[in-house]
């Protein structure tokens, strides 16, 4: 900028204009460097295809480390590292088979993660089939010897998938052990799908409390739900078959990956951006969370390729075991704080890679307010990007986060309306993707991460 | 609402707030509707699956016509109508073939909406390649008996597609006169595409100029355009084959499709809302323009459905020919001001069907910041719905509304990252529309219909 023009400004109060002015040049520059050299979709195609599912504690997983830390070491990092994490390896075993009894008719299922196999043979029962785990207690001894079946639709009407997820998932984590207390022999629950029009089971991870025996727990699609829950309409006594064979194999030793690209005003001070690089054991990882890790990486390199010095270390994180254990965020975070490290902000990516629309920012509710003021213009009517409200960080994030509970945390916020159609599912994978809204998203990314390393003080709480 | 508590709110000066309040509910209840019980997407299945594309002029075009005539019957209208329309018919004729002479390597190609045929045998000629219209001047002698071939890539770093979109298109709608003009004999132009990383041509309208040669107009594939220009740059003197046979047709009686529900209050003033029945003739018109159809239509089923009844006559309109010459808002508007027709507001549906992002508005500046501060918050947080901009309205409203100039018009904006990947393309199918999104779509529709009903008096100029 002219240096006149710009003592002109500064002397009419309007340095801010200045600011925001080179800002918006930027951002400028870090789209047209996305959409137009953006590597993430192709590393996508790499890691979807080539890798695949990759399941913490799993061969997989491991390699998609090990070929994620080679792309990192091609990049201009100070130093790329990977961060030893002991995490339990769940193993699915052979495909789940279940059925109606009477007709044979199949159901589409997925064992939950976490859960225990039916005897070899698999397991016949009646169904119980409740909405609310709470309904369970008025059947008293009717659950003794039965399958529950929790079946609560999914509510539609929520255009935030995320928030109608939620008014679910604990039935999923606590629904094992509620039944089992009564007497239930296996747990059949309806997948948290948005889509009720496909016959795709959702897995996700499950649990079980100590001293209550840990019984089955399966994954329904929906379609084959509300078909059991037509056949347990006609006849109450109607029997369903389910096998299994998934099991825990023991702790694995396994790696979160680590790069650091170091800030020359604040070297000391840590900017993290990432998301986890696990994935469940179906389909590809390719919305969870492979648009995650692969967009956070090129966010980065989008940033090297304009030669942008960071003032602050910016550190990529790819957490290992965000799905069945959250292990690699916890250890990262005991090391953090065992270290004394100073984490200024966290960005995390593990929502998909749709359009994006925004981040979800724990800050302080005047943090958001500044934010809401002084970055939302620079992104909205160009780059359709309008929601900075206050919310929850990510998982991987939150749980690191306990320890650092004055870190500013960005959750990014994809568009909501396919996610969790596909989640956990054998259709999470490469072709669900959009070249162009995963590097619209990249674009979030890198512009998000540039204006914290500019401006982080002015949101710290 | 109770009396007493209105009469409170309406003493501390808070109507504005009870108003919201009874919006906000309203909203609730249209996106319930919407996602619950929609039609939106069963519809488009039958119009994409069983009727397909559907350019003006065919009697596909008219059996899509008499069929979205039957559901409209079917619903609770107080007049269905149809409204004779004569449209040119351009048929494609036998599908295009082009090729490298030298390697015979095919090249993707479909003739553009309007071209004339290459010769029955078809074409062989030396290409000349531009970026610009504008260079083939300084080419002069030079383009004579040559294919000028515009290879103009398009430009990714811009979110809103539809900007650069219309940054080219004037080249495909301009090139094939200003071509022939300095002696050219056919015209290849780069597909309108947002996406070169897949070999679909895009096809599009284009024109010829009186008292200038016609000559055969045919769109390539990005993919195949770089490869055409990769030759030229190993081979200057390299050919190009082209052979198509499409036509004009002469003029075919059809019609608009026009349902009304009559206000309860001003039902001589009209809202209307719509968009275009007709289609290219490839693909099946799914997002281009069935979801706006079945969109807007069932925008006004889901109101129905709420036992609404309108203040204002609501006018819903299918136009025919928004493709190939907006024949059908030509007479549409001709009509209405003809019979000084009322027309307080318009909606159009015609960029897609993906996730809703908010509407363009033609009002002066005042009403849309009213708008912005009335409306845009009850869609904004809960609905992620947040652009109200001041802009153009759709095409076939803006035809017809050279005559109303006053009537305030909304121009549906759907996200835009995906829609000029398949435009005018043969993957412009049912597959590529998500019933979320779609849905969502239908509540935003329905959720404005109901507010511009309600209090179109505060916006109109």
């Amino acid at each position: 900028m002219n240096k006149i023009v710009a003592a002109v400004l500064f002397f009419a109060g309007s340095w801010q204009a200045v600011y925001a002015q080179q800002d918006s040049v930027m951002l400028d520059q870090i789209y047209r460097v996305s959409f137009e050299e953006g590597k993430a979709y192709d590393n996508l195609r790499y890691l979807t295809k080539r890798i695949g599912h990759r399941i913490a504690g799993s061969a997989k997983a491991e390699e998609a480390v090990d070929w994620s830390k080679s792309l990192m070491d091609s990049m201009a990092f100070d130093r790329v590292y990977l961060q030893e994490v002991d995490v339990p390896f769940w193993d699915r075993g052979a495909p789940e088979v279940a059925y109606l009894t009477d007709t044979k008719e199949p159901l589409q299922v997925l064992a939950l993660g976490g859960s225990v196999a039916t005897p070899k043979e698999g397991l016949k029962a009646e169904v119980l089939e409740v909405e609310l785990l709470s309904e369970l207690r008025q059947h008293g001894d009717a659950v003794r010897g039965k399958i529950v079946f929790v079946n609560k639709p999914w509510d539609e009407s929520i255009v935030e998938t995320g928030v109608a997820y939620g008014l679910n998932s604990s039935q999923r984590s606590r629904g094992p052990a509620e039944a089992a207390k009564l007497g239930a022999i296996a747990y059949l629950f309806r997948s948290l799908s948005s889509s009720a029009i496909d016959d795709y089971p959702h897995t996700g991870g499950t649990r079980y409390v100590a001293g209550i025996d840990s019984i089955p727990a399966i994954a329904i699609s929906a379609v084959s739900a509300q078909k059991l829950s037509a056949a347990l309409k006609k006849g109450a006594h109607s029997q369903v078959f389910l096998r299994n064979s998934s099991a825990w194999k023991g702790t694995v030793k396994t790696h979160n990956l680590i790069a650091e690209w170091q800030g020359t005003e604040h070297p000391d001070k840590i900017i993290t951006i990432g998301g986890h690089i696990d994935s469940w054991d179906v389909g590809e990882g390719a919305h969870d969370n492979g648009t995650g890790t692969m967009g956070t990486l090129d966010a980065i390199r989008t940033l090297m390729a304009l030669g942008y010095k960071p003032r602050h270390t910016i550190r990529l994180v790819f957490y290992m075991n965000e799905e069945n254990g959250v292990h690699g965020a916890v250890q990262y975070g005991e090391r953090a704080k065992a270290r004394s490290e100073k984490m200024v902000a966290a960005i995390e990516s593990d929502a998909g890679g749709f359009a994006p629309r925004g981040f979800d920012i724990k800050a302080s509710a005047a943090a958001v307010a500044w934010i809401q003021q002084q970055w939302k213009p620079l992104f909205e009517h160009k780059f359709w990007v309008s929601r900075f409200l206050q919310g929850s960080p990510g998982v991987d994030s939150g749980v690191w986060g306990e320890y650092f509970p004055q870190t500013v945390m960005f959750n990014f916020r994809p568009d909501p309306h396919r996610y969790f159609d596909i989640h956990h599912t054998a259709k999470d994978v490469f072709e669900a993707v959009d070249r162009r809204e995963l590097q619209s998203g990249v674009a979030a990314l890198a512009s998000l991460l540039y204006l914290v390393d500019q401006q982080v003080e002015h949101i710290q709480q």
